[in-house]
């Protein structure tokens, strides 16, 4: 193909390929963490160098690129869920709004339960962070069992949120996350 | 002062007065968290709010505008200094790094010890994420006692990076944090 042929979509093409290529090869796989038998997707390597960064947040925002001007909200998952999370919001001109552990939300908040491979954990929102009809996007870096995603959706819903998207820059697909998130749009990045 | 005589310096004190109003009338004090006598300063109904965190985030780059072209890589410090860590290090073109709890961190790191009000905690770095020479910024959204924040230069400062300033939303000038971070350049946009 010559340059005269190429038109606006192939050289976005050419630049998601590109940006794709470039998160993928900094992604640092860890043997054994945290435990024995896990196969780590670190995600830090991309992080620390600029293209790095900037290619994975051009990725994560060309996922939700029709929603722009469309949604009120970014929901972030404590805590690897802030790092991507806030960018994408100011790059969108809209609010963050972190999901947060136990312990951590000093106002009014409700919280989900969710189950562990051993046990259960909490997740809490604020109150006041999500208004009725507000439409938003949860934001995590990682979609594995879904456990967190669904529970976070759960919060936005009981507030009167709308959840137009489930962003994350890594599916496993092996751990059938979406199974966990019916009937929800749901982008992902890379998947391994 | 007509507009006329209006320099492009009052044009920026003036939007950073209109930001800083903004910021601060966002922000929310929630008194005995987590504990009875604790003032929590909660950054949250600043996040949330498009304009506020565009505001906090303009504050927080104002600060370090001279260091523009100058730094190699933010590092922010778990959880909440990735929050304004990230989208800071996106517009000023830089990598970003974690100082992480134990745990958390899957590859080779080195680790510093500090003191609690009750016991004391660790902070980890890994090993690859500062180069000899680099330049960074240590962000967290609070000043308070200075540990966390002493700990997380001295990381930088064993992998043999040069710390060109610690920068914080709020610093809270009554804890004497400074005192811990002694011939260091520190910027804080709120003082409380």
């Amino acid at each position: 193909m010559t340059d005269s042929q190429r038109t606006p979509n192939d050289d976005l093409n050419h630049d998601r390929g590109g940006a794709l290529a470039t998160v993928e090869g900094l992604m640092r796989a860890v043997p054994d963490f945290p435990q024995p038998g896990i196969l780590f997707r670190d995600i830090t390597p991309v992080l620390q160098d600029a293209a790095g960064l900037n290619a994975a947040l051009g990725l994560l925002s060309g996922h939700v690129d029709d929603l722009r001007g469309k949604v009120d909200r970014i929901i972030g998952v404590e805590s690897r869920g802030f790092l991507f999370g806030m960018p994408l919001a100011v790059r969108l001109g809209v609010g963050f709004v972190p999901v947060r552990k136990p312990g951590k939300l000093p106002a009014a908040y409700i919280e989900e339960t969710y189950a562990l491979e051993y046990g259960e954990d909490r997740l809490q929102i604020h109150e006041d962070a999500v208004a009725l009809g507000d439409r938003v996007i949860v934001v995590d870096d990682l979609l594995a069992t879904g456990g967190t995603a669904a529970a976070t959706c759960a919060l936005v819903e009981r507030l009167g949120g709308v959840v137009e998207a489930c962003l994350f820059l890594i599916e496993l697909d092996g751990l059938k996350g979406r199974t966990r998130l019916p009937g929800r749009r749901i982008e992902s990045v890379l998947h391994y």
